[in-house]
């Protein structure tokens, strides 16, 4: 198979995918029934179920185990905030307008489709100038907007959708700005990440653990970045505007049969017009982030438990190996620390522990990698940066990023230093009062004299003095489950052979649904048997779905297995029911009352379905 | 006790709650490193366990028990939805500016503090004026712009701070406006409430209902809104000027000796100083709602379950009750749904619900009360509405409201009516083309007459057509842990009788931490023993804190009493550990194998601490 029929080949499969996540509302693009807004979507149910199970698992896995300090900090942010941590000046993207219409583009994906094109598709390319191109694609990330700019310019590149001029790049802050309180005169930001929350909450923290490190404090919560997207509609969500009401009488149709003009969309297919902008679900404007800043004594980074993930063996991709143009390979994590490839045993430690979450979840270990960051993609005051990539569709997607910060966090928020406390000082002496500005009531306030003391002590101490290490997990809670549901999802034929069924793999850990109840035909009996397993199965704790409708029950399989649930129950008599498998297909009997407790145990894992299968008769259907 | 002297305690127990949540971290004014912002507030370590404990038990008690859809949806949301909810238009407060300073304020809290003052304090006030000043209190919800600011001129109501003059009234939206994408046209909001996200997926939840009513949608997250706060700061958030490092050598130390001015601070104590704006915890920026939207057919609003809280007696204060001056009086919902009281069962069903998850929670029943709104607070589409009031140090506040807005909300949200539908066909037909608006564009695309296919249709229905009625009971999750605080919380002596401690009374559900594991006395044996423990709570799902510090055991009894950890387990031999329960401080003995499983079921509640009491042997300390 060519490039081009891979390309062809992935491309199908996520349509699949998206497709069947979308009708089953896994997800629902945000606002549909007002043409959607780029970038925003939502978790229909079975979605939300899913992200619940995410997390719960991610609290267990992570905070609980390790005993970490978990807070909620709110979205909204005042400016000082994100100027101490650098956002307000730094994080932004180089954009370009379309001089006509106003239309912006990022100014790197325009170059870097630029190269990539010609270098897939242009027979004529002279060695030289592929050369040349390869070298643009491999320092885009430095580039300077000046330099950014002459390269647009020296290749002729002009807006996608129009072919009109570009501006020169422009940095664009990534931040949803807002104002706090009435006066219009606090400026506030809706928060990039979730981190900073902790980081300045940090001496409370340790306070809280006895002024003890290391210790490590969590958050989980929604960060907003006001991406630069691809101008590509959901044009599909045409077919929303009808009533939304079940009034009927009078429906409106307004079908969109689509042939929109090419450089919108490359095909005019109603089904390429359910695919999403770049990266669709991968790059949206809000997601939920769940983080972890693990403090630690910068000389000291071993890790207690390092011994515990020691011995994992999984695909990482150290600098050198990328730089020399090798492969990612197989490593022991404790290799790759006592080798120094690892900066650290703590560092090793989340890497090891991110692995078993992501496996645990169904993430493919085969196309799971440890990617170090090159030099030049790493922050300044990075001690060495890891992140997990996922393989999917899309390739190779950053999902966790597992940083050594080193101190530069905690340094960014010293909220008064010595020099602002001895000039107020000072000028209380002088004056008798002083201005202090309070930015709660966009004032200032006068302090008198005697309102406050300001004293510098020198004291022995006869501990080692040091401001802490930062080791951070960062995990995209939204792109882990996107690549969860493309390496979970599978087609498998109908009985007939008539038809191929969609089914997603999942564990029972993240399945939204851990069971179906089915009374094989509508009778008042089977029904009864139906909601007395219901009622024993909320008495487990294990969530369930009945379907009591007369579709057969192929069909009734079918639309399950195509929301991933692992067991289903068929009621077939009033004192032993069918248990059957979703992967498998397998069916066991089982008597009426054991049933809950068996689902449990297997939706559990304490005990497994080829064990179960062992126990019980099988069904033969 | 007259009323100064009620206020006063109030007050100072009010102050013993929030002193205690502050030092114990189950609340920190958000950035305060920064100074704070008014009405932002994280959950630390412990608040962000109750949080996460509250929710999950919404989650069993609503979502699990009635097949709720829950769904997730972003914060960032266009105008276009936030004008055809009416949040756009009317969502607003009246205020006023110091016409100096240009600080602000709500109109109607000045005018309601003038009338309040008045009526308390003034003795030389007629008959004739108190009784206008108490229709004023009566009427202030309905008072216009101008007869707002008539009544604050007329009364010579200035700035509180200053005793400037005030200008007119003017309405201020209390959304967090924003920008959605790089062009800067597209505006957005954040939400101020989750429920819109749930209207506009009405139509495909509805399909993944299998296009039946009535059923339910759920989501909980963060609503916003940028309320006008009294502009008291939190001026103990000096102390924390120092260096956020522990570095420590050369400490600056910048204590604040409070003697603010009188109109700022009317107290000049330190402790004073924590006191919080109006309505502090209770009136915030951001917060997290836990909405339910239940789909209902209008003429038919009976309940499948009604009859499972019918016989639930609680206080409830109907609107006629209220407006003829009686007090709330107890009765059976079930009653006051067949007489008429409450519109409907599903509305009475909700009633029930409610009152069942908040007494659960540990809500005090008799602190607790369902109040009518009167005909002048419910929005003009409303069938009837109740608020769930729970009273606390700052009055009876509204936590949850349970409204039956009957088809109000579903109506609003048509994106393509018919006339509209028809415009663009006849255009079409017209000219071969239109202008179509596309949001996420910031532009009008042209679409082609072979792009889409538009027509009208009548069908023929067998069916009764109608648009559903909402039944919302809408949560706000904050303020019920606040108040769960204040009805959790009371003091008790010492041993020693020297100081009076401090305790939460977290029913275990709602409990931060489950058990504690205290090895008597630092030894290795005892050390042992208490991780062995520490494994099979894991092992069993308890969450617990091992406290190995020489402390006196009285101490950390009293330590972990203040966070509401409703068990103790000390380790003062090898084979038999004690078992202390908070509230009534009996100890029993209980074997080292056992103890794990002794402590789920206590905190299950499968068993009560009665029969463990009576089962096992006690320990006389």
């Amino acid at each position: 198979m060519d490039a081009a029929q891979e390309a062809q080949k992935r491309e199908a499969f996520r349509q699949a995918v998206v497709n069947t996540l979308e009708r089953r509302l896994f997800y629902i693009p945000s606002f549909k029934i007002y043409r959607g807004v780029a970038g925003l979507y939502d978790y229909g149910p079975p979605g939300c179920a899913v992200k619940a199970n995410v997390l719960a698992f991610w609290r267990q896995h992570f905070v609980r185990e390790e005993s970490m300090l978990e807070i909620d900090c709110p979205c909204v942010t005042p400016e000082i905030v994100l100027k101490a941590s650098g956002h307000v000046e730094k994080f932004t993207d180089l954009m370009v307008k379309d001089e006509k219409t106003g239309t912006c583009y990022r100014a790197d994906h325009l170059l870097k489709d630029y190269c990539k094109d010609k270098l897939e598709k242009d027979p004529n390319l002279s060695a030289e100038k592929a050369a040349e191109l390869k070298h643009v694609l491999a320092v885009l990330d430095d580039l300077s907007p000046e330099e950014l700019g002459a390269k647009i310019k020296g290749y002729g590149i002009t807006a996608p959708d129009t072919k009109n001029a570009l501006s020169d790049p422009y940095p664009f802050n990534l931040m949803f700005q807002t104002s706090i309180g009435p006066s219009g005169l606090s400026s506030g930001y809706m928060r990039p990440e979730t981190a900073q929350g902790i980081f300045v909450n940090f001496k409370d923290l340790y306070y809280f653990n006895g002024n003890k490190l290391p210790f490590a404090a969590a958050q989980i919560g929604q960060a907003f970045r006001n991406e630069v997207l691809y101008a590509v509609i959901l044009i599909d969500l045409l077919h929303e505007f009808v009533h939304l009401s079940i009034r009927g009488l009078a429906l409106i149709l307004l079908s969109a049969l689509l042939h929109m003009p090419d450089n919108l969309l490359k095909k005019s297919s109603l089904q390429y017009s359910r695919s999403l902008p770049r990266q669709g679900l991968l790059r949206v404007r809000e997601f939920t982030l769940a983080e972890i800043e693990h403090f630690v004594d910068p000389e000291d980074k071993s890790h207690p438990k390092f011994s515990e993930v020691s011995k994992l063996e999984f695909f990482m991709f150290p600098r050198e190996d990328q730089v020399s143009g090798r492969q990612a390979r197989r490593i022991q994590i404790g290799e790759a620390v006592s080798q120094g490839i690892v900066n650290n045993e703590t560092l090793g430690y989340f890497i090891g522990r991110v692995y078993l979450f992501l496996t645990q979840l169904g993430i493919d270990k085969d196309r799971l990698r440890f990617r170090q960051h090159l030099a030049n993609e790493m922050a300044h005051y990075a001690a060495d940066c890891w992140d997990a990539e996922i393989e999917c569709s899309y390739g190779w997607i950053e999902c966790v990023g597992i940083a050594d910060r080193s101190a530069y966090d905690l340094r960014a928020h010293t909220a008064m230093g010595e020099k602002e406390a001895m000039e107020l000082k000072a000028t209380l002496e002088a004056n008798g009062e002083a201005e202090f500005h309070v930015c709660t009531l966009d004032k200032d306030v006068t302090i008198k004299k005697n309102m406050v003391s300001i004293s510098k002590e020198k004291r022995k101490e006869h501990q080692r003095v040091f401001t802490p290490s930062v080791i951070e997990p960062s995990f995209g809670i939204g792109r882990i489950i996107y690549c969860l549901y493309e390496h979970s999802f599978y087609t498998r034929a109908s009985k007939d052979g008539d038809e191929q069924l969609n089914v997603f793999r999942f564990p029972p850990l993240v399945a939204p649904i851990k069971c179906t109840v089915f009374p094989l035909v509508q009778n008042q009996q089977y029904e009864e048997v139906a909601k007395k397993i219901a009622k024993s199965l909320t008495a487990v704790g294990i969530s369930y779905k009945i379907d009591i409708t007369g579709t057969s029950i192929g069909k009734r399989y079918a639309r399950t297995d195509e929301l991933g649930v692992p067991f289903a129950i068929t009621v077939d008599s009033t004192s032993s029911v069918t248990v059957r498998e979703r992967d498998s297909k397998h069916q066991i009997r089982v008597n009426v009352e054991e049933v809950a407790s068996l689902v449990k145990e297997v939706t559990d894992s304490t005990t497994t379905w080829a064990d179960v299968q062992w126990k019980y008769p099988t069904h033969s259907s």
